[in-house]
């Protein structure tokens, strides 16, 4: 695995898609243009939470260069559902939240949308569409909605998970995991740690919008360019949207810049696509960050109560955990996966962890990195970090006396295999940043974070030319190095240099049907799939070289990129890719290598950060001046890209410990919707982010393998909060922890709390 | 074969381009628009003949707007040789013939090339670009350049087929075909006929002229979008052109309007990415008509010696002929080609024909459908007219009695299999036009042609979606109805809706290598690529059936799009593509099916046209009113296709009968280069031309597909030269039968020479 020679796995190669990125001419959402096209702009609702009486658009229909405007009547309403994997998308969520039928759910909720020649008629026009409104209270947090007197979104609700459960309710959903018996488990610990913290909404903040551009001919076959995650979830969902075969609908993938998991729903595509059917001219749609941030992304506000209890020498014998999570508008938080991940790093023999999947007045919650691990892992490594200092041991080495092993049962389930956990905290334990001196009015905090990293469908395509270059196609946007890492996997299998691989990432007509790139799936399952479609290809190149000697082509070899002729063959020398491939018309004709494949939910990923955090004591700023991020990545591909996810993670992480947070008024109106005052981390604000790359092979995967992206953003959370304790002797339990709060923390000097 | 049902196959779907082609929405050449793009024009040769003494381009440089030129110094020169199927191109030829180095050869031939922010800031620099030319006495015709003080084009250049022969000539090679004993042979006939035929270069005429945008990044990569018949040829040869790795050039075909064999070898596209290269921004290169007609296509001029003899019987007993063709300015012309098909269609025990490859100071001659036939087939279907006249004998009834059939041993080599030639001549014979009443100055003509049809490399990539729909991706531009065929194929095999396949042409990234859209090879060696690919697909769905059934996947039969269970199988139900692809993630994956093949040549074709011509004697104006073209096509994919095949190849022949000719004046320059002066039919100058479609399946292709598209161009020349000789009593030997040619001949009296 990890320790077999790789020639060209592991090096870093300049990116195939580097230089069209860096001089400007990569194509993104927002890029394209057609003849004829028409500018799309979407009306958002003003309230949080209302009834749509009527809806009037003959004024604005009549403005001038008016070509079309879809309201919700223009939508079928549907109950499909599309697979996700294991999972499901409810298109009648998707598409209610696309647009607005009876109610308005949010700030920014869409109402209609209106295409014209231009930008500025599209948003005259919207601007006298009237509609009359009946409002209704907001609900904007857990606990109001919750309440028994609470004001009800879906008045069909039910809780899923809860049996007997009548409508209404804002609980979509409870679930739980449990094992032992939790009351002996508290009763053995020497100590009983509780808290319960609150995190906000915040946005992906990927730097670029939503933004597509649709075309619908007169045949019914549509096109859709867009800044996607999924071109194929784009494709099912819009197709069920609108209410037509999906095989009629192409769907190119434009470059992308920055997704996170908030661009997998759609939001504009099905709009655009109705536009453009109906002023049967193509239309052009993108987001102003206003819209990003109200009505796109974001991931759960969340309370977690939290209580765990340990023996004086360390070992934890009892959890329990409560988690409530924000879903939005429509049902669909992570809290389930949440729970999953809460206790995956921690052998617990008795613990009880419950969701909650809660509805509010907010928008509809997308996937952000790991969603729905960070949250559970600020409550969790908090206590620990509580519980550790308790009983005087270092942080690092009260979570190696508990850290999961190859074996053990996860709380969620199966038995890991080889997982790197353990490695990686002797590794922490050791840096020189572990025991690097603290300045004043620094403190040094450390967390540890869990994902499961997906698998999925995935599909590749390997075509080699006459010259022995190759081309790989697969329908994964590339985010964060699909291109470069299947370039490699190709060239390993082959022994061709990466440079002669071409990378492609396919469309959904020209790719096999491959999920979406997300789940940190995509180096893992669709690598799979790359390196199963080049094998493909050798073994093609085999066959021929063995027709070219006229031997049995289960006795040629294949060493460095060459075919070997068995041993005593009359005259015949090694061939190389090249060699064979200029002679494709002698041997059968060119050569193509295919691979599909269902990859199993695989390559479990841990990481350890260690924070060091300067407050401000006079203003409440505080400063990550050091950190350090230690992640069992399998096997690094291209150790560039790797270091850059978990770096990346890691700034995202930082930006939701410290700054970053939705803020609503009274009315439920959003209050900080662009970058100026939605405060995320630029370069300036941080030092360099260390990755310390452990490789602990994945025996699931051909090259060891794990998903690498969304792991790195589970412990900044509470590595920061955990860094400020130690800096400020005050234990934050909500977060951001922003200057206001940290100041008015450290004024009125309010202490930790310790249950005995 | 051709009598298994289809449920598919030979119906007439709308084709999947058909409403982007007719709403204008398809991009061709000239259609893409890149940011920062330059426009590219090409500086010609005012000379047919001439050293190039000095080329200056300093003023040009220096031109407002002018962001670079290059000439002949800026290529290197290269020996290089690409294979083209069992052929190869000469790169060498190709290069020069792109950009002059030391001499030019022909009006039109490209001297330099110029890329500016404007077409006319380009032309402007052109124009002062200073060529100091020394001028050289044309070659013209092909008696000039075989003559022994013939000026020389190639000063190296000797006779390939020649032993001995010694450089300086500008016979290219001499080709023959033999068998028998000709002496006796001529002795056994009781009826010799003997003539001499010529005709003229005539261009493809293609409506949409050659066009390319080419992008060269700062890492070397380039893209090349252009009008081709062969995206792979176009990456190969500007590689070598420029001498640069294949691997890092992608070419894009663009659609394309009409190509007949003229859009495979390069022209523009090596100088826009030189041009690209050099001022580090895309630039476009269109041509204008002129220069469509000066320096692309054409095909050659002949001059053709043929001698006949026959029993009184009927039987064919001898034949010789001389072929002499043009080559344009560099070796290549179709010679052989037309050598081996002269006697393709009948049985002669003794002949010899050889064939001259003569170099001339005209346009490089380019493939143009079925090269070389048309002119062999107007030479001895004259001359069997003729023979058949002579001997009072029915022109069908004379061929029937000579008609080549399975098992006999072609000219050029290897035995027939399955044809169909008889069948259509016996069709022809009893179809109503052959004894429909002629009217007053009309006559009727008959005549026959062969091609042989391609096979070369193909590629298919078929992919599934989960809904059951499917897309086909190969490299094959779509100039006949490549993308409805191969939707056929796909639906035919897996039994879904034609419109749910989703045809895709693709790029050199995306498609496997294959060969060029030409010598009528794609819907048979692609299509089988293609059946083979579908097959694959169909084959995983087996196998996922038999997972879904638990049952041994070789117990699961297909029928109708199904597959169904062994009998007794426990609750199993036949289970169609959607239902398994529904699937995917329980059955190991997604689908994708491919195929790679040489396909040998195969699939011979044979016509015979009806023709019927008036003549007003008063002016020498003839046409064509009534037109019948018979062809064995083994099985027709998409009939509509087809026939449109067999009615643009017959109205191609009629113009290179009746009209079309490149007209040089004394000093070798083109003086008709237009559309107004180069004559082409267009639909108001032709009645409606009935195709009868022939299927004698052809055993190499699993549907029993033939190619199509070339073989209708064959007997026009001389089905109409015939008509002609039946209305007016003269036998025309030369081309075209334009009016004043036929008036003159009319007026002269002048009558056939009958050789005993």
């Amino acid at each position: 695995m990890s320790d077999r020679s790789f020639t060209y796995i592991g090096t870093r190669p300049i990116r195939h898609d580097g230089v069209d990125k860096v001089t400007g001419r990569a194509s993104y959402g927002a890029d394209l243009s057609m003849p004829g096209m028409l500018q799309g702009v979407v009306l958002r609702s003003p309230h949080a939470h209302a009834r749509i009486v009527s809806i009037d658009t003959s004024e604005a229909e009549a403005m001038p260069g008016v070509k079309a405007i879809v309201t919700g009547k223009d939508f079928p309403v549907t109950r499909a559902k599309l697979p996700l994997g294991e999972a499901a998308l409810d298109i009648h969520d998707i598409s209610e939240n696309a647009i607005a039928r009876t109610k308005v759910l949010y700030d920014g909720h869409t109402v209609a949308a209106v295409a014209a020649t231009t930008v500025e008629a599209a948003q005259a026009a919207a601007a006298r569409i009237k509609v009359v409104y009946e409002p209704l209270p907001p609900v904007m947090s857990i606990d109001r909605a919750i309440a028994a007197d609470a004001p009800i979104l879906h008045e069909d609700m039910t809780t899923k998970g809860v049996p007997g459960s009548k409508a209404p309710t804002n609980v979509a959903a409870r679930m739980e995991v449990k094992r032992g018996d939790l009351e002996k488990g508290f009763a053995e610990a020497d100590i009983v740690l509780e808290r319960e913290f609150r995190t906000v909404m915040v946005h992906q903040g990927y730097i670029e919008p939503h933004a597509c551009v649709a075309r619908f001919g007169e045949d019914g076959r549509a096109i859709v360019w867009c800044s996607t995650q999924g071109p194929f979830a784009v494709r099912d969902q819009c197709a069920a949207i609108l209410g037509i075969d999906a095989a009629l609908v192409k769907v190119i993938p434009s470059e992308i810049c920055g997704g996170f998991g908030g661009k997998i729903v759609v939001y504009l595509e099905p709009l655009a696509m109705a536009l453009a059917r109906k002023a049967q001219r193509p239309v052009k749609m993108v987001m102003g960050r206003d819209e990003v941030f109200r009505a796109s992304g974001p991931t759960s506000g969340t309370k977690i109560r939290m209580k765990l209890g340990a023996k004086r020498d360390g070992t934890l014998v009892a959890a329990s955990a409560s988690l409530y999570y924000e879903a939005g508008a429509y049902r669909g938080s992570p809290a389930g996966a949440g729970m999953m991940c809460l206790l995956a790093p921690y052998r617990v023999a008795n613990f009880l962890v419950e969701a909650f999947d809660v509805v509010v007045n907010k928008p509809r919650v997308a996937a952000y990195r790991a969603p729905g691990s960070p949250m559970a892992a600020f409550a969790i490594e908090s206590v620990i970090d509580d519980v550790a200092r308790e009983l005087r041991m270092d942080p690092i080495d009260f979570r190696l006396k508990n850290a999961m092993q190859e074996g053990d049962q996860t709380a969620y389930g199966p038995a890991y295999g080889p997982i790197g956990l353990k490695t990686l905290l002797e590794q922490a334990r050791r840096h020189p940043h572990w025991s690097a001196p603290l300045g004043p009015n620094q403190g040094r905090g450390f967390a540890c974070g869990f994902w499961f990293n997906g698998g999925m469908n995935s599909s590749a395509t390997v075509t080699l030319n006459m010259d022995g270059s190759a081309a790989v196609v697969t329908g994964n946007p590339d985010i964060g190095g699909t291109r470069a890492a299947q370039a490699l996997m190709v060239a390993e299998e082959l022994g061709i240099a990466v440079e002669r691989v071409r990378p492609i990432v396919g469309d959904t007509d020209i790719s096999g049907m491959t999920d979406l790139t997300g789940g940190s799936r995509v180096c893992f399952a669709t690598g799979m799939a790359v390196i199963e479609a080049a094998r493909d290809v050798r073994s093609q190149l085999i066959a021929k070289a063995a027709k070219i000697w006229n031997v049995d082509p289960a006795a040629v070899t294949w060493e460095a990129g060459k075919a070997i002729p068995p041993p005593g063959t009359d005259k015949a020398q090694p061939l190389s890719v090249a060699e064979i491939a200029a002679r494709f018309a002698h041997t059968g004709g060119p050569i193509i290598g295919r691979a599909s494949l269902y990859a199993p939910m695989a390559g479990p990923g841990f990481g350890g950060h260690i924070c060091d955090l300067e407050v401000d004591r006079e203003t409440g700023v505080s400063k990550v001046v050091r950190y350090t991020a230690f992640q069992d990545v399998g096997k690094a591909v291209h150790p560039s890209y790797v270091e850059g996810q978990i770096q990346g993670g890691v700034v995202q992480g930082i930006g939701w410990a410290l700054n970053e947070e939705y803020i609503y008024d009274a009315n439920g109106i959003l209050q900080n919707a662009s970058f100026l005052d939605y405060r995320m981390p630029v370069a300036s604000d941080l030092p360099m982010i260390e990755a310390v790359i452990v490789e602990v092979a994945n025996p699931l995967h051909p090259y060891g393998v794990r998903g690498v992206g969304e792991v790195p953003i589970v412990p900044p959370l509470a590595a920061v909060a955990n860094a400020m304790r130690a800096a400020t002797g005050v234990r934050f339990t909500v977060l951001p922890l922003s200057p206001p709060r940290v100041l008015a923390a450290l004024t009125t000097e309010t202490r930790e709390t310790v249950t005995a």
